[in-house]
């Protein structure tokens, strides 16, 4: 890889940043990481994701590839070495269709869990725990949903496990256990311990922290 | 293509769907079209579909592929004639943005702009005119977002030249004009009137009879 420029602009706990870290640590491509300050955005940033103004932003070359999965179809595209997309057509389409779905689907209603109140956080329990459920049928009775090793959807949805704890934790909710969903959930306890995964995944108490202020400044106030 | 067993499961004016009537007509697929009713959706669909039970479901050697973009990738995995993704992983990943850039940004703008009122309406008339313009940036001088000839962004984004001109007429609002948008309004006149485009647009009277009816519906009652 010598001669590469590869550059990543992250935050720490961005579930997004981390598929990038991930793909690109599976890939074994040596990356410079930039810790964006999300307050005040980077002149950097700005310039290389004027549409979005988010992070993670990867480039390459001085070429920026912005959006977390398109980042992966490129990474995937670029470097070929341990494929994370399937090569048979029809794989390849369901693993996209996973990794969409639990963007679509499962992210948006995890948040309503974490950030709303009663009547609305029980509704958005109820809808988490239905599309994790559906998540959990993508999976099936397979080690990884890339089958006996990890790929593009254990990648892209692999934070979930992580913040699904953090949120049961933080927001006093029940999302996943071992009755409800045990495939699922006994990925979530595999899926980290990985090492090539754990070493991205940032240290629990410190996650913990940072989503215990965040809710604090989201609630404050509520009832 | 004798043997491929190809069918579409769509409804007549779905932009989703029209994508991929697009993509099989550009690769000379010939398939079955099995058009939906979405108010009693058929056994095939939410069997083919039952995480969103949408259209369009493309089902090919009797396996289901959904969701629209995803459906794209998969034609042109699957049929390698005339290619609508480029090559060049850098150049993929720039067509890959743009398409999700107009289903995250600009088609809830606009269809904000259809479906709201007063001081909501105008500002998802903004917003749309906002995003279209970032969308416009992505065109540039080319012809086509693939260049000289179009490709996956084209497809992907090429219904919103006709929905942006269904609802500037019924819901009275402008969006996109020669002024404000040149490039982007020349590609709204370009792009429909190529010859294997416009065969599988529904006929303008009939979209735009749709459209009314539509539109009273949800603004019924409204001030």
């Amino acid at each position: 890889m010598a001669g590469e420029s590869v550059k990543l602009l992250g935050f720490w706990c961005s579930p997004y940043a981390l598929r990038v870290k991930w793909a690109l640590k599976l890939k074994g491509i040596e990356y410079e990481y930039v810790e964006e300050d999300l307050v005040n955005k980077s002149p950097q940033l700005l310039q290389y994701n004027p549409a979005y103004k988010k992070i993670p932003v990867l480039v390459h070359h001085g070429k920026p590839v912005v959006e977390s999965l398109v980042i992966l179809e490129y990474i995937d595209d670029t470097w070929k070495q341990n494929p994370i997309l399937p090569e048979d057509p029809y794989e390849r389409a369901v693993a996209r269709f996973w990794a969409k779905f639990a963007d679509d689907k499962c992210v948006p209603a995890m948040m309503g869990a974490f950030t709303k109140q009663g009547e609305e956080k029980e509704k958005a329990v109820k809808e988490a725990q239905e599309n994790l459920k559906i998540l959990e049928s993508g999976l099936g009775e397979k080690s990884f949903f890339g089958g006996d090793k990890i790929g593009f959807v254990d990648i892209a949805v692999g934070w979930i496990g992580v913040w699904v704890r953090l949120t049961e934790e933080v927001a006093e909710v029940n999302l996943v256990d071992a009755k409800t969903m045990p495939l699922l959930n006994a990925w979530f306890e595999r899926f980290p311990e990985l090492p090539t995964i754990k070493e991205c995944i940032p240290p629990w108490d410190k996650l913990l922290e940072h989503n215990r202020n965040f809710h604090k400044r989201l609630t404050a106030g509520s009832t």
